[in-house]
């Protein structure tokens, strides 16, 4: 069915009436410090949401071993015992619309130092508009907007005509292998869309992500001999400013690759993490970089480490003269960018009911961080559509989401599973 | 007793006679990985050496709060339960001659990863005449020849008929803690012998050294927000350039400081140790950096910590202009320099017995690296005689001190116990 005005208004007003219900559950999810490799209690949470859906539930540790057959797939250093992830699966009696993924993430970054954050970040109020906790954007409001636009869409007395997997996935934060393993265990879908934080825009092109540790090493000695100079966290600077010459130069590429020309500088080389020295009495004889690079789409993984592995292998001294090894060992993302083709019905349909519910055009744009969209459109040929609420300092501190985007995301949502996977009107709200 | 060349030969000849087996005990020593408060073994090692030749003996765990009120003590931020010195005394039976400590400090520092050592840093072989492992240079091989140096006069039928306090002290590579707290349990003596690595010399004058760490904080951000620049790691880098404009203008005024107007670079601050960042596609908000910067003799460590601060406290944005804390916490060494006066008693005493072992002058150096020697010479008014073997690589990897170089060191403190304690000839040996 194509929606009507009228349509639109009862769904919309369905996730006005469980609003405060979804926030509060938002709240709950993000109390949980679902921190990488201690996803399980949120999983739990969100199992349970499901399974009180009525959906058929699915719930797997992820399987290096299977994973690492896969190309996309980033390298493992730690356990998936207890890391999994969570679909519940919702079958229409008769599948006569089309299918639909709903994804999200549920793992988050750390939180970093708690003084530096206002309150815990593991609280979770609502201030002045806001929500505020780690992962409160990124993305666990996402999540819960996936499960309560499909509560919506019920409640307004509709019923969905489509299959739909709401997925909850782990590793979107380190390697993408959450969602690369539900594509493994086979599911699969005409559209897909992931309520990332993304300014209430949808995404249209995305860059790939590489991580690796860079290992300098040297010759240590007592700072009374120093004046040789070497320093192994010394060399380790000049090695960075080395990979950022190849930054510079990949920056400087821009305008070949489409939707990136107007980027002021779409290729972030992220020093992330340093770790160097035993003893502030001896010279450091060894430092380590974790090292997050981002590549155009339309480049591979394989080319683009190569150029990496070429510029460590090429610098054998410091800037002082010094000898110096410089070598780098891949330990997660190893992600190609992807392009969100235009013109595709899936984002017709997007574009229908965003400016339903926000009276606006919806804008597209160009992001230079990871998304798992990737895995969808790269490896299922599945339109991916990231695209979701209002939010400030991800990754950052004092984290926070507009509640008010939230509520116009999760409508457009709602309004898009009714018009993607067609409705049929139930007898007793008839 | 003035040495004749007869009672020299025959202490010369009891030292070659136990050499083997001073070695060995040597090798036993350096076994023990006595890191940072994981000392207790090697003390008892020492401990029962001392006990077998008869002395009486000290030995108690250091005392934070004791220490915390001498204004020469490090701050300490580990636990020092279990972390003790040992003190064996010999008395004369009648106490005629001059006194003497024989100093030497068990802890050593971090091996540093095992890989780059040609073999494990705790084996200690003997190889082409060097004895190698950590902390063999620095300094088991003169703990060891302190014992065996003293157990030779006797071997050659002479009674020191001076006191002697046979000195194993912890924490000389991180605070100078260890001596400072025989010093306060009473520990005094005319003269003081600390067998450091000193390649056949003697230290005339002797850098401060202070330990801090500084905490360079600012915002972090998701790597797509990354334009902007602020980098906590990069920032850090920034802040140690800035304190090595400090480092600059130190050495820069070496003229102005007898006994260090002919080294090149007599003052060195040693970045050794950096942490920072937690997630590598967070922008990292945080990073700290452990220093080591030494001073003058003269210069005391409140007027060089106030210049430290001065600076960190300058320092409002990093190099690209945003804005950065850096704030410095001491962490170590609070410790000033000192000089060997010329022309003491004790150092004409050591040039004689040097001249006698070696054939040749005594030479003296300016070492720009932390001695306990300071403790004496500035808090006891000792003449600090810091005088040992030949050795590579302390505080680097296959760390190795000469075989040769320790008989001839040995033999020096040996002859230095007689002319300077005085002996009395053995009866039965007469």
């Amino acid at each position: 069915m194509k929606l009507t005005s009228e349509v639109a208004d009862k769904i919309s007003a369905a996730v006005d009436a469980a609003f405060d219900r979804q926030i509060a559950f938002t709240q709950e999810l993000v109390r949980h410090p679902s921190l990488r490799t201690r996803e399980a209690s949120a999983q739990d949470l969100l199992f349970d949401a499901m399974r009180e859906r009525g959906l058929e539930m699915d719930r797997w540790d992820l399987d290096p071993a299977e994973l690492a057959q896969h190309p996309g797939a980033g390298p493992v250093a730690v356990s998936y015992e207890n890391v999994g992830n969570v679909v519940g699966t919702y079958h229409p009696a008769s599948e006569e619309g089309r299918s639909l993924i709903l994804n999200g993430h549920v793992d988050v970054v750390p939180e970093g130092p708690h003084e530096a954050w206002a309150r815990s970040p593991w609280d979770a109020p609502v201030i002045d508009g806001w929500l505020y906790g780690r992962g409160s954007g990124d993305m666990k409001a996402g999540l819960a907007a996936n499960l309560f636009a499909f509560d919506a869409v019920r409640a307004a007395g509709f019923t969905p005509t489509g299959r739909i997997h709401f997925q909850s996935v782990v590793e979107e934060e380190c390697t993408g292998n959450g969602s690369l393993s539900a594509l493994q265990r086979g599911y699969v879908a005409d559209a897909v869309i992931i309520p990332e934080p993304e300014e209430d825009m949808l995404v249209r092109a995305n860059v790939g992500v590489i991580w690796f540790t860079v290992r300098v090493a040297g010759h240590p000695t007592h700072p009374r001999e120093m004046s040789s100079g070497f320093n192994a966290i010394d060399a380790a600077h000049h090695v960075m400013e080395r990979l950022r010459e190849v930054e510079a130069r990949w920056n400087a590429e821009k305008d070949e690759h489409r939707y990136f020309e107007d980027l002021d500088h779409p290729i972030n080389f992220n020093l992330g993490g340093i770790r160097g020295g035993d003893w502030p009495s001896s010279v450091p004889a060894w430092c380590e970089l974790d090292v997050r690079i981002a590549l155009y789409p339309g480049v591979t993984a394989d080319a683009a480490w190569a150029e990496i592995e070429e510029c460590l292998a090429s610098i054998d001294v410091d800037e002082s003269g010094n000898p110096v090894e410089a070598v780098a060992t891949r330990n997660g993302f190893y992600s190609e960018g992807y392009v969100l083709d235009e013109g595709t019905d899936a984002e017709e349909a997007l574009r229908g009911v965003h400016r339903e519910v926000f009276g606006d055009e919806l804008r597209t744009f160009t992001t230079p961080g990871y998304l798992d969209g990737r895995v969808f459109a790269l490896y299922a040929d599945t339109p991916a559509l990231v695209y979701g609420p209002i939010s400030e300092a991800i990754h950052g501190y004092d984290e926070r989401v507009d509640v008010e985007s939230v509520r116009r995301i999760t409508k457009s949502i709602a309004l898009f599973i009714a018009e993607w996977c067609g409705v049929s009107v139930q007898l007793h709200t008839a």
